[in-house]
């Protein structure tokens, strides 16, 4: 367990700078991370799959390459990819039983790039079934639990990523975001998770949710280390025909740089009440540390959220709905209870519906785009309660009993519409120890200037590092 | 009459650079063009509104500019505007009694810039009831008439905008086209149109018809004329969000440069099977003329057209009526009994017929994308028969019974699914003296090289210039 428990306290930076100038082999840097997927794993179901041989073999080739002078900007960082995206010859089950025995012959690019930037996959993450949900509860593969109570969710749908780096199983791991499935586990889970811009990451090789909304990209324990993930994976792919042709900037080149000169946009309504207490408390100190790196604060008044779940809901569900149809109509009993209705729901609805759904977002991205011109970023809480019981569908907020799908995804979905980017990172914890998240939003294709906020709100917040409980018993 | 009769000798490169010089004044010209149109509307019902009053006093503005120095590339070019696109202060009716009122205060994105370039709206052209129908008939503001037989259809739906320019009452003219409804009219009334790429110009201010696919473009007595009026309206425009960004090229500079190097499929199956016969003859002097210029000819295996056509169909009739929803379950009784079944149909498509429409048609632009690799533009009749009579609804092709919806708009609608510009101009004309029209077909934004091979096509082919009996009589 030693090797394993040392990757709690290094970065993906650190360890790949490390296998380059061969001070440690990506073999033992692997072993460390299978070692700890084996401790942990029955308990917390972090992985659907463990690729044991394969992450030796693959960790043994990164350190011939690197032996023979290759230079590889993330070699030997172990990495999750959630279980809706292709790594060649294991299955990609998407969560669900009727993929069980899938068999892709190809990566997915987002997987092929980062491997050839030097990362070994070790696993296939655990997620709600076809990324369908936020709990990551998951009756086929068992339920994935939060490391820092596992009477708690995740977070999902890319749960077992989360769970993943909390725990120092990975340094590094691919999610896929099309309601805040990378951000809403970030954040119940302590990690970096980052929804890119629309079109800037390929989605080949992943099973589709919703074909105009899905993002892929990178979830991390740091915000530099999710900087070197996004570097190697963004820019265009034929194979998705959504992916920009923009040429990709240094996402690095900032990092470090203070804030100054940069207008963060507080959106009271909708965003910061009704907040949980402790996440209202740890957002004002969040506030001061964002202050304090140099940012200029600006209230702003927030349009109401109902317009902009509803036309979510509407496209997510048409567009859910027809990628799986068959699935839906010869297989809806091997769906799990939760997901099944919200797939057959949608093959009700109308093409008129549909569209009046695309126009009413179309106003939303036009309102969004004139609010930006007041401020570079938005703040807000990612999720406004930490992470809820196992089974919990409400929570007390306010004195109102609200349903946890509104809760939750109310703060991050707008931007799954927008097609904006949305960093979600670590900005305190609760008393009873549970993990508290920030999230700051940009303009469409301003990752630099969101990563570089969240490197300059990470050393200037300056949170001690913890390591949940259940790595250490 | 004689203003008038002159304009059939002129092009809008002539009169705007004589308007210009003050060699004649935008007034005269404006004063030609209103009487041609008070000769021949009444028999012909190219125009729907004729807005004498504003275009000789927006003629009378422009002389005034140019007295005072200002240089308009257009000066004093009398134009039509579809009746399905604003221009304030006069009613946007596309083709219905329903919008028999309405009444805009601004004009179309493409609309002002034409006219911010000098050209003087001489009214609001004929159309088949909201653009949705090749014939231009109307019940409400009456059949529009081909001017080389007022017996024929003259094509739609821009059916006024080819009649104006066809018998001189206009020198250019502002057409949409979501099917073939700028190049059928262009083809039928032997004048030249071009479809741009999807996104090249602002559909602000327009009646939309089917919004991933429609398109707004030139219409003209020459390819040079078309690509001055397209200098004028190509470019981005906030108001319309499918806007490129990509900056617009000088479309002038290759007019006149031969063809050396270019490559041009001739795709046989599907295009040029079955055809008219006189048709065919016309196409084979055409492609002896673009040899002629220069040219490359290559010979291309075509795939079918089927699933084009059936996926055009889907995204058309769901956007269609998903645009037009609340006229159709509140005044489906006033609307023509053409029109009717189609918007009323396009209710009851799902979702998801819709998004595999939207499938199929990103697998057809993937296709297509492949075929360009082997030349730079495709060549095709624009229509395999000339101008049917009024009231006709089938045609003999090969000894079989075609629909003429399909006889239409087969060979142009597969360019509108994939958003790809296609000019449509003049290449021949029947014994009975009806026009023939040639198409060709580019990349993406590729407009420059295919207004270059259109003219360098007019140039090699040198048709003799033919004005419509009913101009003379």
């Amino acid at each position: 367990m030693s090797a394993a428990l040392e990757l709690l306290e290094k970065s993906a930076g650190e360890v790949s700078a490390q296998v380059r100038s061969r001070a440690i082999s990506a073999v033992e840097v692997t072993q460390g991370a299978l070692d700890r997927i084996e401790a942990l794993n029955p308990q917390l179901r972090a992985f659907i799959t463990v690729m044991t041989k394969q992450a030796q073999a693959e960790a043994a080739a990164v350190d011939r390459l690197i032996a023979s002078g290759r230079d590889l900007p993330l070699a030997g960082v172990p990495i999750a990819i959630k279980d809706s995206f292709d790594v060649a010859g294991v299955p990609t089950t998407a969560g669900s039983k009727i993929l069980a025995n899938s068999r892709p012959q190809a990566d997915a690019e987002s997987v092929k790039r980062l491997r050839d930037a030097g990362c070994v996959v070790v696993g296939k993450s655990s997620l709600h079934e076809f990324a369908y949900g936020f709990t990551s509860r998951n009756p086929h593969y068992g339920d994935c639990r939060n490391p820092w109570d596992p009477a708690r969710i995740p977070g999902g749908s890319s749960g077992g990523n989360a769970v993943a780096l909390a725990t120092g199983m990975v340094l590094g791991a691919i999610g896929g975001d099309t309601g805040g499935s990378i951000r809403l586990p970030a954040a119940l889970c302590g990690v970096v998770g980052l929804k890119v811009t629309y079109g800037l990451v390929s989605r080949h090789g992943g099973v589709p949710l919703s074909w105009s909304i899905d993002t892929v990209g990178p979830m991390a324990r740091t915000v530099a280390d999710a900087a070197r993930l996004l570097q190697a994976m963004a820019g265009y792919d034929a194979k998705d025909s959504a992916c920009s042709r923009l040429p990709v900037p240094d996402y690095l080149a900032d990092l470090g740089r203070d804030l100054k000169g940069v207008r963060i946009g507080i959106p009271h309504q909708g965003f910061f009440e009704p907040l949980d207490p402790e996440v209202g408390t740890a957002m004002q100190d969040s506030l001061e540390a964002l202050k304090l790196a140099g940012a200029e604060l600006v209230d702003v008044d927030w349009p109401s959220l109902e317009p902009v779940v509803g036309a979510h809901r509407s496209v997510l569900f048409a567009e859910a709905s027809a990628a799986h149809e068959k699935m839906i109509r010869f297989q809806a009993a091997e769906l799990s209870d939760d997901v099944r209705p919200l797939l057959q729901a949608g093959l009700f609805l109308t093409s008129g519906q549909y569209l009046a759904a695309q126009q009413a977002r179309r106003k939303v991205i036009e309102q969004y785009r004139g609010l930006w011109s007041r401020f570079d970023l938005l703040v807000t809480p990612t999720s406004p309660i930490p992470a809820p019981e196992i089974g919990a569908t409400t929570t007390r907020l306010d004195d109102r009993e609200v349903p946890l799908v509104r809760a939750f995804l109310d703060l991050t979905l707008p931007f799954n519409l927008t097609g904006q980017p949305a960093l979600a990172l670590p900005c305190g914890f609760t008393r009873a120890g549970l993990p508290i998240g920030l999230q700051l939003v940009g303009r469409p294709f301003a990752e630099r200037l969101l990563l570089q906020a969240g490197a300059a709100f990470e050393a200037a917040r300056g949170l001690p590092a913890r390591v949940p409980a259940v790595v250490r018993t």
